[in-house]
């Protein structure tokens, strides 16, 4: 039976036109077009347009960060050893870019969004804090660990979304340069 | 009279829909409305939409590529004052809050758009070459100023596009930390 899409094909199908047209092609209309169904059956998983933004919103919250903190923190107990995942993460590859555009379209959307506001403002705390227990695990005090935490992250995700060509064992080797940088308790003097 | 705008002010009102509503609602018919003249007066100052769309590419790069490294390094001679400088790029501020904003529909266009794209890895090429010549004139070998050039750059771009809420005192203090932060030469055995 055509009509009987889940919520969640629908909500990736969203996405997928948000990430490419931006948040002003996403319509009920032509979200049913593409997907070969009839505009009423949105209507059996969602009140409206509003309520499928939402769970757009839900989705990219759970799946770029709540997400991808846990599995950071699964993968190694040492914060040392999370800080180099974090700095590493993969910035190639088709998952990769397409999380960075999902992301890059939230961002422009949520320059007129509330909505949209509120979930990048959370994403981007909820990463910031979690790399910052990184930094006090490793011994820095509150106020610096944010500061660094804060840097770190602007590294990351430049590294996403500044395509400036880089070869990849160069890019291995600046992440390895960064990572020391970051790392290194200031001197009493500078 | 009415239909004689300049091609500037064609150009600015397209800059304004494209940072408010993304670039698909940057359309003739409805800049002429707004800007209350004939849509056939577009075609007194541009050939089509796309030769619109460059020059609004090449406004903003005008202004917030070429425009602003001169005025860095027309203010300080000194390389480190520059590199201050570079780092206190006010983020507050209607002129500011705009260019952010002009900058992330930008750039949320060029992950569709070749020509947008070009523009964009262009401004990312020569801001980062810019601030890699300050580290170099401070004594980095070539490899590690373009590696500080990139995170410092990255630390930038966030401040103006990631709204984790920091007072402006606050700010000043993890400007003038990382501004140590990435001043320091990496200590031999960490």
């Amino acid at each position: 039976m055509r009509g009987a899409l889940t919520p969640e094909r629908w909500i990736e199908a969203a996405t997928d036109v948000l990430a490419d047209r931006g948040i002003d092609s996403v319509r009920i209309d032509l979200l049913a077009q593409q997907l070969q169904v009839t505009r009423g059956s949105f209507y059996w998983h969602f009140r409206d347009r509003d309520e499928l933004l939402r769970r757009v919103l839900g989705a990219w919250r759970d799946h770029a960060t709540l997400q991808l903190t846990a599995r950071l923190e699964r993968a190694h107990p040492d914060p040392r050893e999370q800080l180099r995942d974090v700095i590493s993460l993969p910035v190639r590859g088709r998952a990769a870019q397409r999380a960075a555009r999902i992301e890059l379209a939230i961002r422009a959307w949520a320059r007129h969004d509330a909505l949209a506001r509120q979930s990048v403002d959370e994403a981007d705390g909820a990463r910031i804090v979690y790399i910052a227990q990184l930094f006090s695990a490793l011994g820095f005090g509150v106020a610096e660990a944010r500061w660094r935490a804060f840097a770190l992250y602007a590294y990351v995700v430049a590294e996403s979304q500044i395509a400036a060509p880089i070869a990849q064992l160069q890019r291995e080797e600046r992440d390895r340069f960064i990572e020391r940088l970051m790392l290194q308790p200031l001197d009493a003097q500078t």
